[in-house]
């Protein structure tokens, strides 16, 4: 709806960032929220209420990966609007198909965990799982390259900050799509590894390392 | 509660657009997420998953429409809000009355999965999800022509612009009801035509093509 | 976590309002939207399909008068925060009891669908539901008065808005006593009244009114 | 992803505080709405309707619990944030682990509903939910005290708020653990300890004394 003339093209370009937070922040927040529904109550039953309840564990390990995954994503989308100078009309859509693939990933959390634990199916189950991780981490590194190609990230940060971004950013893409290729023979251990991608992302190992560093030589 | 007299008229119309934003970006963002319970998963039987998920097409159908007519009456309405500058009483109960049939969208779009497959019924479940569609598309028309009407719009935007808006929103109130009509004979092409309408509203072919040319001359 | 000492009472008591608009927009926008859950679908049977949705009015019903409501309530919630300048602890406080029954409404909505042809079971359901409108309506203009009462409120406002707004929340309580009182008699009759007192709180007849007298003379 | 080096290492540090705030806002919010959905609707049978409503009591006592420890928990966050100057990479992750924590209430308050009236199970329902509902008082005291220590908070508020906010905090992790350990011997004594422990914190009691007594001062 921007579109009428190449004149004006560079200042129709620019949008507010706070719609386009205010909505993400929310699809972030409701998909994680959503997982929970998928906890299943064990029915009361002759056996033991923990023994029930770790029958259970598909689901709360596929809770748990989406989840990890949902809040990772979010991080590195904090981080890319805290650059961003401004918007345009394309990094709003390249935003809207990015939160499309979080808002669908209870789906496939649902069928993860009511598959997992059955052989013949768990199979297509994880692939289609890791194919959800894979375009939210796929889509996140295109609006952050889409940002940059456009110039639309804020001049006050450091070529240093950038690269930082990127050089976590590309490499998730190749283990999700590593890992996909795992769950194809060993669907179990690829959940495990999604797990493991998720809270690598998360845990800011080499901020705290460096930061334990400065503070003993201060 | 904002109506005590002509005196101090205009300014009693004064409200922010943040909590506006705030609230409609929540509707938005939830009523998107939502439709994700609607995705069945097929219970384990003797036919493979492939084939079992394969069935459930009209259900994956719908869902997608429906994220992606979402999706793009809130790309029209944060484009709508970036040129607002205030709201009035009744601007607050036109956005209201959008955001009720965003909110409904979830609604028709379980009937229409659960219809699709089913020949008498589809007819009404695809005419009561484009009446649906419709309400959404002309009352983000009426909230932008009462802002236009009302000059709430920000003085700052060139006339151009607020034509390009106007261009993309109202052909998309005759899409709608001739695909209403369509539908009443083939409901099955009928969706098909919405989801259509919706990826041309959302995809700015012009924005990317002048953008190209743009870029070719510099 | 606010009260340590008389001495800095006042500034200790400034809280920005933004963090309580934005956790009340999502209270209320959950709770407008998670009233779609309501609606069944209903199963497809020998009767055709309009015959059966048209069956279902007393859920139809129940979902149009609580959207309403909620649309409503958060209506005078944002014309209340435009006023506010800051909150203090006690009106956050104030503010969460009033979100504790908008986010129970969608739970009495529930139940008046399912009871409300029942013959013994809808007095019961509408007063409680009468009951919880109530709670809503006098939160509202507790959390107005205390405002005003504490001196929250911005000072460039004319003392007519201020008697304005007072003078459409304070009927309303009463308007609410009367019909819950009706419910026990004629339980139908109040669900009709319930959505009358919505509308006519939401549409703003003077409003309208005042704006097309000042037009005609300008 | 802003872990590159010690030299401008203060500077990457620094992440506005609104995107954590609007997450952290949904979170809440749509964790406190999604209990309404375990409120159960009593089928209709020969018993009176308000019998019926008063079998329901454990899931309407654990809907109270739980709504108000949310709440609560907000109320806490939302001090916190008012004295945050900015956010550094260790507390957007500590935040989201406590938005982990909030958005799983749900899942053991379903539980808790489920097994209250179920001797045998009601033990480990009631321990899983004190194990929660601590979790999310460690992680707000967690955030908090690492806000102190990072030197996060703004400067402009006196050493007595401080005091007055981590005097509030730190006992409540006391009380928490200590009531886990009563609920492993009287499971319901528990539950209702944990409604005073949220309402204890909700009340301003010392706030409404000192203004009070300020008042009549004045």
């Amino acid at each position: 709806m921007s579109d009428t003339g190449p004149a004006d093209a560079r200042r129709r370009f620019s949008l507010r960032t706070s719609r386009m937070e205010g909505f993400s922040d929310g699809i972030f927040a409701f998909a994680a929220t959503l997982l929970v529904l998928d906890l299943v109550i064990p029915a009361v039953t002759s056996k033991d209420v923990g023994h029930r309840l770790a029958e259970q564990w598909p689901t709360y390990l596929a809770y748990l990966v989406s989840f990890a995954t949902i809040g990772n994503a979010w991080l590195y989308h904090s981080v890319i609007t805290e650059y961003l100078d401004r918007a345009d009309a394309i990094l709003y859509r390249l935003n809207l198909a990015l939160l499309f693939f979080v808002s669908l990933l209870p789906f496939p959390t649902h069928m993860l965990a009511e598959y997992l634990s059955n052989q013949g199916d768990e199979r297509i189950a994880v692939t289609i799982y890791g194919l959800n991780l894979l375009a939210i981490s796929g889509f996140i590194a295109i609006v952050w390259h889409y940002a940059l190609w456009q110039r639309l990230v804020t001049k006050d940060n450091s070529e240093a900050d950038v690269r930082a971004l990127t050089s976590k950013l590309d490499p998730s893409l190749v283990s999700y799509a590593v890992v996909i290729g795992i769950g194809l023979w060993r669907p179990g251990v690829a959940v495990i590894l999604y797990l493991v991608i998720a809270l690598f992302m998360i845990i800011p190992f080499r901020t705290v390392l460096l930061e334990l560093r400065r503070r003993r030589r201060a």
